[in-house]
Parts: structure tokens; sequence; C-alpha cells
């Protein structure tokens, strides 16, 4: 039988909603990950009386708790105390955590505020967890048939310390893992992705199939438990060729493969150069390009041209075209693409034209509608995108217009069709 | 003595860290703003027993019972099943419901999954909180001396309806305030706004002064509690006025009002526009400038010249001095933000070259020097940033170059000095 987790955030600020409680879903994910469920979690502000509580309702309902918060001199350590306290343990001075803390402050060549070396007071016998990205140690100690394991708040330093310090010390309970697949999917809803793969969710129960619509795209996670990674591999395998015979193409990448990482890598692969001519994104083509380490290799750059004097003169487009049909039509999704590629000398192109919202235009186009083109030297393509749908917003309008533009790259990379019917 | 609120929200997916629970941060910010103490926030997964347990928890040490999610066909209804038990009711069938569902349905163009009905089974007895944004309608009802409301789990449904339909039914519940005003700070890191500001943080109670790191810049809260909104501001003010005191123009905005808003706004004002040329930012200046509704009224466009070449073709920056220094120098950012100027036609241009990591460039320039230029009529101003710290990442070396390049216009805008001593 598997262990169950409970994962208690101590924070005001979290209950005041000044922050999302984000440790909870980055824990859960690795957490998951080590055959371990996650039951609950739970959320208690800067109170010790309610801590204690929660920490009693913690140990009676789950036998491995991880704490995030509280740790750090401006809190008071609340958790350390009411925690040690819940499994009858005192606090003991650690030596080598003061020295880690001064030698934090030394090499940031900040002083050290003397209220810092509070940090290396923690639970007598416990093992400590060294904290790399900033200043507040962990813990971890095995008590009254629990696991206790405490880290800091700020998800910087909760998450590495999560995997470097903790995962090891969680070894010992594993017993069995859960592996997921994830497959990216660009070009259909969630509900039709849904619609169309009904019967294997509901059929499915180890392992399970699950949609999670995100930004614009979907992803299919694929979850299976096991004894080991090997047999979880091979309960997924099946599944994964079923679901791709189902969707085809429009499945465009696996696990953290964005759109724009497979764009970079197909061009890098094949050696060729891109640039984008940008509207109504504004930019965030140019952006998701250089999000990623290295884009250099293939992304040259862009031109954003928010106004049509721009679109005239850095691109090139026509002002008769801009003056008979105005800067949201095909042609000019055209003329803006094939510009960039000539004004930035690159291979391949993308240009995006449209009304983000939150109003029409001042030719009456309505919201959502974009052109998105890709220049090539064998041809330019054009989507005309209609993304009003029920209240879509400009932020969205914006993602999926840039979406459907590295599609289209990625689409001509592939040799698949550019505009394919949806 | 004002109420306990606790949020409860449902769902497994949640527990895998599939999706944040965003809903109780919305919802505790929401809350808070009524008056009403958020004491809780727990999470369990689609389990009914466990769902009953902590039900039963929540009835126990809160007043208030906000659940969100697990109410769609897909899930059973579990939620509203299991709350209606603990409560005692039964689920009854509510025709204007089912009208909703369908309407909602038939205007959407889609047809409707017979399962979509029964959604329309509600407590008995309770007040139907309409969903104008989805399909499942929520309720609230006062019961065994608890008032519960049940919302739908996805924030865009959960945020507006909570707003429109929940509000007013919680009116009722309301003693006092509490009222928040935030100061946004750019130019220091939080530990030294924490340092100069520790006097006032340590002795204020009522209203509470309270920093938060955001993106590089950081966010004071001062929050008051008082009987109503105008003597909760008659304790804000002066808090407010100490603060400016001490902060001086670091002190950029307040509220919503992000680098970029005031930047616009400081345009229009001034009938200025605007222009960008990128190279280690790569487009998210003029991708933040655009997320703003109405940029083009001052943002002309940008150049992202990730490559040397688009630097001196479409820029002009002159190719002696690439060869010489290398992209990552004062004279550059510089010839970039002339060059934008020129080909833009703007009267401002932000220029920024650096290097944003994981590596060093080919000069051996370290990951995080940056330079971030503003080019106006009247000069040319540089400000060489060292953005490495305890590991920065990638991210945060471009958000912080970016908001740089906003913050030296805002102080151009504001005749403030444009490279302050930091």
């Amino acid at each position: 039988m598997s262990h169950s987790v409970e994962l208690l955030a101590v924070g005001t600020e979290l209950l005041l909603g000044s922050v999302a409680n984000t440790d909870a879903q980055l824990l859960s994910r690795e957490l998951s990950g080590l055959g371990l469920n996650v039951y609950y979690h739970s959320v208690v502000g800067d109170n010790p009386d309610r801590l204690a509580q929660a920490v009693e309702l913690a140990k009676s309902r789950a036998d491995v708790l991880v704490t995030t918060g509280g740790l750090g001199p401006t809190c008071d350590d609340l958790t350390k105390r009411v925690v040690a306290q819940a499994f009858g343990r005192q606090l003991a001075y650690h030596p080598a955590c003061a020295e880690a803390i001064r030698a934090y402050f030394a090499a940031s060549g900040r002083e050290m505020p003397e209220n810092n070396l509070q940090q290396a007071w923690l639970p007598e016998g416990c093992q400590v967890l060294e904290n790399h990205w900033g200043t507040a140690p962990g813990c971890a100690f095995h008590s009254q048939g629990r696991w206790v394991v405490m880290l800091p708040g700020p998800p910087g330093e909760c998450l590495p310390m999560f995997r470097e310090q903790a995962v090891p010390w969680l070894a010992q309970l594993s017993e069995g893992v859960i592996r997921s697949r994830t497959l990216r999917v660009f070009g259909w809803g969630e509900s039709q992705v849904e619609s169309l793969l009904r019967p294997q969710m509901d059929r499915l129960t180890n392992p399970t199939l699950a949609p999670y619509a995100k930004q614009g795209e979907v992803e299919l996670r694929i979850t299976a438990k096991a004894e080991d990674g090997q047999a979880a591999q091979a309960l997924i395998a099946p599944v994964e060729r079923e679901v791709r015979s189902v969707l085809g193409d429009l499945v465009y990448g696996t696990e953290e493969n964005s759109l724009e990482r497979v764009v970079l890598e197909g061009l890098k692969d094949q050696g060729l150069t891109l640039g984008t001519a940008e509207s109504c994104t504004g930019g965030l083509l140019a952006k998701r390009m250089t999000d990623l380490p290295g884009a250099a290799a293939a992304f040259r750059g862009g031109v954003v041209s928010y106004v049509n004097e721009v679109k005239r003169q850095v691109l090139g487009v026509p002002q008769a075209l801009l003056d008979e049909q105005g800067a949201v039509c095909e042609e000019v999704a055209r003329a803006m693409a094939q510009g960039a590629r000539r004004v930035l000398g690159c291979d391949l192109a993308v240009a995006t034209t449209g009304v983000a919202g939150p109003d029409s235009d001042e030719w009456g186009n309505p919201v959502g509608l974009v052109y998105v083109a890709l220049a090539a030297q064998s041809g330019c393509w054009v989507r005309k995108l209609n993304l009003a749908g029920a209240r879509e917003g400009r932020d969205r309008v914006r993602t999926l217009a840039a979406s459907h533009g590295l599609d289209m790259v990625r689409r001509w990379l592939a040799g698949l069709e550019i505009v394919p019917e949806l």
C-alpha cells in the first residue's frame, strides 16, 4: 500500500490571495512521480494555533507531511517551532547551517542581518536539507510513524531543494512509481479532442488518459502506476500509439517540447533561418522564439510593425493596399511576411495581422479576426483565423495567433499541409 | 466578530499538480475585500469519502464554506452530492437551470450532450448562482449556522460568477471591510526595500505594511481593516505618505499600474511615440507594450535584431563597432536605440543588448551583463546592468532588462534623472 501525503503551506499571504500556492502544484507533480499519493493540500496563515491544529490533522490522515513556508527569520520560524513541538522535539543549533548562511551572504556581497542565524535552529535529530538557492535551510525527520519534510516557501528555493535534497531522503518510502507521458496537440480545442477520445478516456483506468487545456493548446496526459519505470512505460506505449492514430499530425510534440522548441529544432536540423513580422501579436512571436536558449542559431529577428507607417516603411507593404483594404487582410499578411524575409534575410518568415481587441478596428473588422502568413522561397500561405469565440480575451487572441504562426512553420518543416482543414 | 472562511477545492488534477489552485488565490482576494477572514484553503481529490470528511472539518472550523470544482457532468456532480448530504439536503431539479444550459449550447451552436442536464440538480432550497461563462450553475445556501457557496472550478467561470452572483448573496455577512493600497517600486530589490522600511513594518498593525517581490519589482501593500471603506482609507493615507517619503521616485505606480501602463499613459499625455530595438529581450519589450489595449496610440513598433546582421542592416549599427567590441557594449546599445528612432520614426526609442544566458557570449561577457539605452532628440542614455546575482535565470534577466528600459522611459517622461545611482 502506497504512502499518502499532505502538503501544508504556511503563510498569511496565501490566504490574502497575494500569491498562489504554486509550491503545492510543483511538489504534487514531483511527489506523484515518486509514486506517492498526494491526498490533501492545506494552507493556514502565520498563526501558531491554527498551524498546530493543521499539523495534528495531517498526522491523523497522512503518513507523509511536507510543509512549505514559515521558515525564515521574518516569520519567526513559525513552522519549525510548531512542527517540532507536535512531534515532541526541541530545536537544536546546527553550527554547519550557521556557516552556510554566513557563506551565502558573503558570496552575494551583502551584510548579514544577525537574525538570519535563527535559521540555524532545527529540530533535534533531523536531517538538514541544505538550501543553495537562499538562506533558510529545510529539514526532514521520521517520528511517530510519520515522515516530515519542511521546505522554504519561495518556489525558486522550494522546488530545487526538494529535488536535490528531499528526494534522496524520500527514496526510502517509494514502492512503485507513477509515470506520465504528455502528448501536445495544436489545432483543436479541448472539447473536440475530448469528444474524439471519449471512448478511450472512459475505458482506461491504468494508465489513465486526461486532456488539459493550456494556452490554446491541449495536453493529453497518459499516467500509469506500476512497480517500476519499465512496467509503467509498457502500460503507456500502446495508449500513446492509439492516441496518435486518432489525432495524427495534430500531435506536434511530447513532454515539455513547446511549439517554439519544435520549430527551433526543426530549423536547426535543416539549416534554415526564421524571421517575424508582427502586428497584432506585437513581439510575442519573437519573444517566444527567443525564450529558448540558443535561438540565435536559427532565429534572426523580427519587425514589430504596430502602426501602418512601419508596415510600409520597414516592411514595404504597399500604401495602396493599406488604403484600400486596411491592415487586417490576407494581402497585407502576405506582404508583411514577404517583406520580413527580404529585410531580415531569412529563409522563412511568419507574419500576423489582426484585431486583438478589446475593440474592433476602424474598418469594422471584428475582434479575433487574424491573418497569419508564412513566406518561403517556394511560396506563401495564409491562415484566416476567427478567434472570437466565447469571451476570448486579448491575451488569448494574441497567444493563439502566435501559436498558429509557429504551427505553420512546424508543418512546413515537416512537409505537412500548411493550411489544413480543422 | 468577523466571519471565518474556508475555501475547499475539489479535483484530482490539483493533487497531481496538473494545475495550480488559482481559484483559491483569486477568491481569497475577493473575500478579504469583503471583510471576511480566510483562515483555511483545502484541496481534496474526486473522492467522496475524503471530500465528506473535508466538508465536516470545514463545518467545524469555519462559518463560511466556499467550494470550487466538482460540479460538472464529467465528475458526476461530486461536490453537490456530498455537500448537500453533509447539510442533510436532497438535490432537486431546477427547470430554469436546465433551460439556461440548453440556451448556452444553442448560443454556441454546439449540440448538448444529454448528461449536461444533470447540472440542473441542485440542493433543495438553495439560491441558484447563474453561470454566464460556462454550463455548470453554482449555488448558495444557509444551513446549520453555516453559509455555503459552491462554484465551478475553471477560473474563467469561478471568478466572474463569484463577483456577479455570490458577492450580493454574501453581502448579508459583511461587517467591516479590508482595503489595500499597493505601491509599485522599481529599482531596488525586496531586501533593500524591506531593510529601509523595517521600522514601519515592525511598528504597524492596522494598517499593515508588507512587501511582495514580483518579476523583479517590489509591491508594497498597505492593508487596513475598518468599519467602512472611508475609515480604511483614512488609516492607509498617512502610511502611504510615509512610504513615499522614504522611497521617493522609486515608487512608479499604484495598484495594477504596471511600468508599461505608466509609460503608455505618459506618452499619450505628452503626445509622444515610442519604438524598440531588442537583442537580448527578443521582443519582450514590444510584447509588454502591446499587451495594453490601445498601445498603437503611442507605440509604433520595434525591431528584434537578434543576430548582428539585422543590427547592421536594419538598424544601421556600424559593422566596425560589432567587429571591434561585439554586440554587447554601450556603443552598440546606443547605436541600436538611435537606429530605431530613425527607422521607426518615433520620438523615443529603447534598445537592449546583453547576455541572457544560460552561457556567456563568444566575447566572454558574463550572463546578466546587459546594456539598455534610451534615445531621444535631446540625447541618449545608457544603463549598464549586472543581473547575474544568485542564480538569476534567463527569463529573469530578460524581464529585468525590459523593465529597466521601461523605467528609463518613465523617468525621462517625468523629468527625473534617467540613470540614477541605485
